[in-house]
């Protein structure tokens, strides 16, 4: 890619985000960059007169975005930026960060590296599903880590089928079941009892949350398989659904929940040094060399 | 203990829950037993006329109470039979059991063991617990499987600490926190990857529920420990506290959660012949004789 | 395919394999179909005089070879058949059997329906393993389901380092480490903690055995991903590696086991109405529908 | 208790040992406390002339024993402290250590502070067993931790029925069982996926090994519980039962383990501020104060 003009997106109310954002900006125009903010980043820094855009058209005319915060900015930006086919990049200023490679002391280092070429591109792929109840339908939006189907107040038992493909794959009684990507492997899902997936991975995992089975197991399946949830209408309460944990849908008794991966994928840029190890053994705690 | 009147207890929206009273009644008045009836479970059966009592004196007069249901009807007889140090047993009308060991069907035979003095007595402990915040306290009832902390809403990250007997155990990131005596590590603690717990172990297990450490293990510790759950000020959301699944209250941030077992105990009464190695055998499908 | 010729492979040792041969044999020649029997398969029915053939060319000349017998069975038919890319389907005489899809009452309805062009191919990878130690190189043989580095003898700790594609993963103080392909992770990896991997997946699972780390956790990965791990050469003793349970090498302190995916794959014939989900649910009690 | 005289004994091979060794002699003979070596232990400082003792005698003449190495060594020297019902501390040269509690640094401040009477005592217990076959019966050691039986060499399964006080419990298909104490549930059954249980609790707890049955759970009987395992006639090959990891005797088909807990206890010294607690955050990187 050739990098002339950037976007950036960051999260407010983030300790120390104005400074980063300043340090970046500056780093930007040093080289000559032309950047838009999005609207509400703008708002943070107000002594810079930056092109502005809303989040949803970000990565319209734009050949990077730039994203400052953490795995929830990534997917604020990535939703916007994989329409456009943009790829995205991440400064870390949240807890975790899987997504996040660089950090705001490395923005003259590794993310010069980037601007200079020194990359490599991963794909990572969403989920979208929708709810159908008594012939009506509603997006539940998109997921770059989990659908969550959850009892939605105290924990209590749910029943429901799971299809794949139009196969019944088996009914459970359990407190919920969650649906994850490969990216979503190493978030919720992991404490859960999942297995962590390779980004590269093309498949999905679906795993019962306190099922009452004691042989639940997590299952591996293949990434572009369509997963269809039957919501027993003998559930005596509404259940949810949640994607990536904020959009949250009431879900019927009687309802069906349809997901399958989005036909668009973000492209999360890395410096070239990315490696995926070394954030699960920082991240984990996994053993290092002997 | 000598049995001359019983009290019985009923679920009542059971399928065939007439009959079996019905079946029961008239097996307990050919024996010339003295019955007194819950008010309404007397109410399930309007062709019998018997002595009634409210549920919460229903062990006061009686030296036996016999329930007809599945484990919650169990823990509502037995938190006023235990008050008067009178038995209860259960005949099993749901679906898991662990607690009624008879069957509809096996009245005549192992009811009458029972009857005829060929029985033992398990004593099973309760949880008590109260929520304190802002300098009040709330009693959050009893618990005869488990005391559990939870969102209350869309499963998200709680934050709290938790100490033993005045010990700092640990803080925890997580979704909540199962605190389950022996007799609750066969229900939801085991659906969370908690051990089982022998009901004769003098022990409680605190197991958290999707915690962020992935070095979180259910631990067991001494059943006259005093937990404090101290939910922290930081968290963005209440939390909320149920016993046994069916009182729930909510849990302000900065509330602490106290949690010891009750002074009185339930006295479980089985047949002779009882084997809970053979119930845990038929539920879990674990392997028989060789 | 179009079935001419088949030949023939069976477990001895096992209960009533005498009698399922001659109904099988029975049935082909009904069909006019040729046949060639494995040359120790060929002992069990002495009264057939069929042409034989070592099991190392027993795919050479066939359209199709039928085990009967278990996955062990199905295993040694399969080295041989893909060599030639001949088509296996299995008959079931052993306990399990997520290999083996045909009972041996049904070979005159569903092993039918196969002959008659009502079957769908499901392709099967191997694993391919070699050890280095002082510049030796040990093939260590095929596997269908997982490659296991284990102490050989009593448990006690082992210290390696593991790589994929040339890049550290991590190390581990483990009792050792499972590698498993989707076939092989409904068998040992299970009882190990592993996820169900369904069968198209392309993905191996590499799984810890009991390690020190409590955050060790199964990882899905590439199924071209080029696993090595590296066996300190400060473990105090050998340990081993074993392909599918029965090939087994001792691995010398300061080898390098390399693992990868072979070249050639198994083609398994299926009825068309094999649900793999109903082998799940029965072998593994899942829910059936509600 | 008063303590005039004082045991020594220390793990070989161990870096730095005679340094610790050294300072440990001159900070108890500046307290004018008499010394009596383990012989072994006594040979690796021969510039000090002490008074010596072999191992099983260590505990008989003295008031306390001071173990410097790992839990192993504190295994070894609690084996003789019990019979005398003498106390025993440790000083930690190992790299795990929830038994030794005081480092090599801490001789003067915490080993003071025992010295001085500022000190707690808690009981640890150990398990007994014994094999039997053919009518003979061997003694298999005492072990601090836990009991393991397994199959001795490549992992296979094995077959064998757990009867609890002679009630039978289940049947196994499994690589094979651990049996630890409260002490042992943070050494090997945790890597198993064992609970953590306090030391206060009398309980043990049973795992199965790679179970067959996925429906296994770890399960925490009372102390006092007689194990017995039946060893099935069936098993194609033998298996070994191993005390701790290190005494290792065959188990041949047919033959029966019994394990229980040993009647003696060792009398595990701690400095006041010891924290159980604490010992668990540090190791399992458990959340701290929030």
């Amino acid at each position: 890619m050739h990098i002339s003009k950037v976007g950036i997106l960051a999260r407010p109310n983030t300790d120390g985000i104005e400074e980063t954002l300043g340090n970046l900006i500056d780093f930007l125009q040093n080289r000559q960059l032309d950047i838009v903010c999005e609207f509400n980043t703008a708002r943070l820094i107000p002594d810079y007169s930056l092109k502005t855009s809303p989040d949803h058209e970000l990565g319209k005319h734009v050949d990077l975005v730039i994203v400052v915060g953490g795995d929830g900015s990534m997917l604020r930006a990535a939703k916007s930026a994989m329409k456009y086919d943009t790829p995205v990049i991440g400064i870390n200023k949240g807890r975790l960060g899987f997504l996040t490679d660089i950090r705001p002391t490395e923005i003259e280092t590794r993310l010069a590296q980037v601007l200079d070429g020194d990359y490599w591109i991963g794909e990572r792929f969403f989920l979208q599903s929708h709810l159908t109840h008594d012939g009506n339908q509603i997006d539940c939006g998109l997921a770059l880590n989990d659908v969550v189907l959850s009892p939605g107040r105290t924990p209590h038992m749910l029943e429901f089928e799971i299809f794949v493909d139009d196969s019944f794959m088996c009914s459970h009684r359990a407190d919920g079941l969650i649906t994850a990507t490969p990216t979503g492997s190493t978030a919720y899902a992991l404490s859960g009892g999942g297995p962590i997936i390779q980004p590269g991975v093309d498949a999905l995992v679906v795993l019962p949350m306190f099922s009452h089975a004691l042989t639940s197991r997590p299952i591996v399946i293949k990434g572009d398989s369509k997963i269809r949830i039957e919501f027993s209408a003998n559930n005596e309460t509404s259940g949810q659904i949640s994607c990536n944990g904020n959009e949250v849908i009431m879900v019927p008794p009687g309802s069906t929940i349809d997901i399958q991966k989005y036909d668009k994928k973000m492209k999360l840029v890395h410096p070239n040094d990315y490696d995926y190890y070394e954030t699960l053994r920082s991240k984990l705690y996994w053993g290092h060399k002997l």
